[in-house]
C-alpha cells in the first residue's frame, strides 16, 4: 500500500506533514510496523493525523467501495467485560482496521461449547486469523482448532509452547517499580504480593523477580519480614501494610503489586496518621483508570499496556503468526504521580 | 423450540428440576421472554442450571452439527473498552447466544467511516439485527443505514424517535436514591449532581427529577442551598460536598449522583473527621464494581442494569425491533451497603 496515492481525499505526504514525520515512517506506522519500531508518541502523532484528516487507506478504500470487510477473530474468555482488559480490544480493533479488517469478537466467558462454536464459525467465515486473548496474564491451553489458521495468545502464554503470544513484561515491571523507590534514597521497600509465588502466576512470580533483582543490583537483600503475600483485593493491602508499618523497623516505601493492594495501603497509612509520600513513598501496578489517577495523593503506578498488546498481537497475525512458540512481552511503563519522594532523614 | 427434546444430553425437565421451576418458565426464559417477566434470580437459576447441565437448545445443536452461526451486529461507540459498560455486551451476547447467534462487534470509537463500513459488512453477513451502543445514556442520532435491518438503539435514545431504545430509568432511579435517605429519617438531603440541566444530559436531568419527586412526595420543598452541580469527578464531590458540609446548616445526607462524586464526598468528610454513615450518610450511584464495594464503609448506590439491558436489546431485535420509537427504561436496583443510616437526634 505504500506510496500508492488514494484517488482522492489527503494523501500520505499531507499525513506526514501533519504529523511532523516522514512519508516513510507514516507508512511503517499504518502497515504492520512492530510496536517496538517507533515511540508510542510518533505512532500516536500519525494516528491522530489520520482522524484529523479522514485520510483512508486503500485497504480502507477497498472495503467502503466493496461494502464488505474482512475479519480478524477474536475469542476472549472475559476481556470485554472486565473493566479494563478491553483496551486490548481497541488495540487489535484499530490495528486491523488499519488493513481494512474488522474484529470479530466474542467473549465465552469460559463456555467451551460456545467457544467452539465461535472457532467453527469464524473459520467458515474465513477470518484472517484469531487472536485469543484473555483477562489476566496466565498460562493457557488453546483449543485444538488454532492450529487451522494464524493465531496468537494474547496476555497470556500458550502452556504448550506453538503458538506466538504477546504479554507484558512482568519481571521488568516490577523491577522498574522497585528502582523508583531505591532511586528516590529508599533502602528499606516493603513489597505486598497479589498472590504466592507457588499459584505460578506470572503477574506475581514475574513481579516479585522483579523486586529482587532491583534489590540485588542496588547490593541490598532481600529482608523476608518486609514481604508480604495477599490475594490482590484492597483488604489485604490494609492488614499487611498495618503488619509491615507498625513492625518494630517498618519500610519507608512499599511497591504494592498492585493499584487495589496500594489503596488499601493508603488507607492504612491514612489510619496511622502517616502521610504519603512524606512518610511513606508507594509504587502500584496496573494503573486503574478508575483508582490509580484519583487517590489522593495520585499513585504512581505501572501501566499494563493494553492497546500496544492487542496491536501487536493483531500485527503478528497479519505477518502469517507462525507458530514458533516465541513469546513477546512488552514493557510495562511507569506513570509518575504523587505518590513517591525521598525517605525523611533519620533522626 | 420450548418442548422439543434435543437428541442427547439433559433435557429442559432436567433443567426445571435442577433450577426449581417449571418447565414453561426455562422455555419462556430462555426465548425471548421480556426482562420484566421474571426475576433477575429466577433467570439466574435458570441460566446456571443451564450452564451446569450443559444443556443446549435446538439453536446451538444446529450451530455445533452445521459449524456455523448466524450474527448479531453490535455497533458501539466507546462501549468494549470503557470500565463498566462493556457488561452490556455480555448480557447481549448470552441473549444472542440462546438462539445460537454470535456477536459481531465493532467498537467505532465515534469514528464515523468505521462505523459505515461496519455497517456494510453488518448487511453483507445477512445479521439478524443491530444494537447500536452508547457508553453513556445520551440522545443519539443514528445512521440511516439501520433502517435496512431490524435495530435497537441501547444505553441511549434515537434522538428522531423512530427506533425503539432500551435505557436506564434515571428518574426511577434518582426517587429511589432520595427515598432510601427519607426513609432512613433524613429530612435536610443534598444533591450533588454530575451536569448542570441545561446540559440536557437524562442522568443528569433524570436523577435530579427523581430527587425532586422523593422530596415533593415527601412534603419536602427542594432546598436549592443543598444542591450543586458538578462534573461528575471526585474533585467535584470533595469540592462540592466541603461547601455543603461547612454551611450554617449542612445537610445530614447526600445523594450523589455518581459513584465518584461519592468517594469525593467521603474524602471531604474524612476531612472535616465525619463519620460515614454515623455523621453524614452517602448513596451514590452507578455501582462501579472498582469503587462501591471498596471504599470504607462500603457504598449504598443504584447499579446500572448493564446485563439486563443487553439482554432485553436482543430480545428486541429477535421479535422483530419494529421502528415504533419506544423507549422501554429498564429499572437501576438498589444495592445496599452500609452508607446509610438514620440521622443523629438533634440535641
Amino acid at each position: 500500500m505504500a506510496g500508492v496515492r488514494p484517488k482522492s481525499g489527503p494523501t500520505m505526504h499531507d499525513v506526514a506533514a501533519a504529523a511532523g514525520v516522514s512519508q516513510a515512517t507514516v507508512s511503517l506506522v499504518l502497515n504492520s510496523a512492530p510496536g517496538s519500531r517507533f515511540s508510542e508518541e510518533t505512532r500516536r502523532r500519525v494516528r491522530d493525523a489520520v482522524d484529523q484528516l479522514g485520510y483512508r487507506t486503500n485497504a480502507h478504500a477497498k472495503v467502503l467501495r466493496e461494502g464488505v470487510a474482512g475479519m480478524v477473530g477474536f475469542i476472549g474468555d472475559s476481556v470485554a467485560t472486565s473493566p479494563f482488559a478491553g483496551a486490548i480490544i481497541e488495540g487489535a480493533q484499530e490495528r486491523a482496521w488499519e488493513d481494512g479488517l474488522l474484529l470479530l469478537t466474542v467473549n465465552t466467558g469460559g463456555d467451551k461449547k460456545l467457544e467452539a462454536a465461535s472457532l467453527d464459525t469464524m473459520l467458515s467465515y474465513k477470518v484472517a486469523g484469531v487472536v485469543y486473548a484473555a483477562m489476566y496474564h496466565r498460562l493457557l491451553d488453546v483449543p485444538s482448532a488454532l492450529a487451522g489458521v494464524p493465531s496468537v495468545v494474547l496476555n497470556s502464554q500458550d502452556r504448550a509452547g506453538h503458538l506466538p503470544s504477546v504479554a507484558p513484561d512482568e519481571v521488568k515491571g516490577g523491577y522498574t517499580a522497585t528502582r523508583r523507590l531505591l532511586e528516590a534514597g529508599h533502602s528499606r521497600v516493603g513489597l505486598i504480593n497479589i498472590e504466592s509465588l507457588e499459584s505460578g502466576l506470572p503477574a506475581a512470580v514475574g513481579r516479585h523477580e522483579g523486586y529482587q533483582r532491583a534489590l540485588e543490583e542496588a547490593g541490598l537483600k532481600v529482608d523476608p519480614s518486609l514481604v508480604r503475600f495477599g490475594q490482590g483485593g484492597e483488604e489485604d493491602g490494609y492488614r499487611y501494610a498495618m503488619e509491615l508499618l507498625t513492625a518494630a523497623t517498618p519500610p519507608t516505601a512499599i511497591f504494592c503489586a498492585n493499584d487495589r493492594t496500594a489503596w488499601g495501603a493508603y488507607q492504612a497509612a491514612s489510619d496511622l496518621r502517616l502521610s504519603i509520600p512524606e512518610d511513606l513513598s508507594i509504587v502500584g501496578f496496573d494503573n486503574q483508570t478508575t483508582v490509580a489517577p484519583h487517590l489522593r495523593p495520585g499513585l504512581t503506578t505501572l501501566e499494563l499496556p493494553f492497546v500496544a498488546m492487542g496491536r501487536r498481537a493483531v500485527d503478528l497475525l497479519l505477518q502469517g503468526a507462525e507458530p514458533d512458540g516465541r513469546v513477546e512481552l512488552m514493557e510495562c511503563p511507569l506513570i509518575e504521580r504523587k505518590s513517591v519522594t525521598h525517605p525523611k532523614e533519620i533522626p
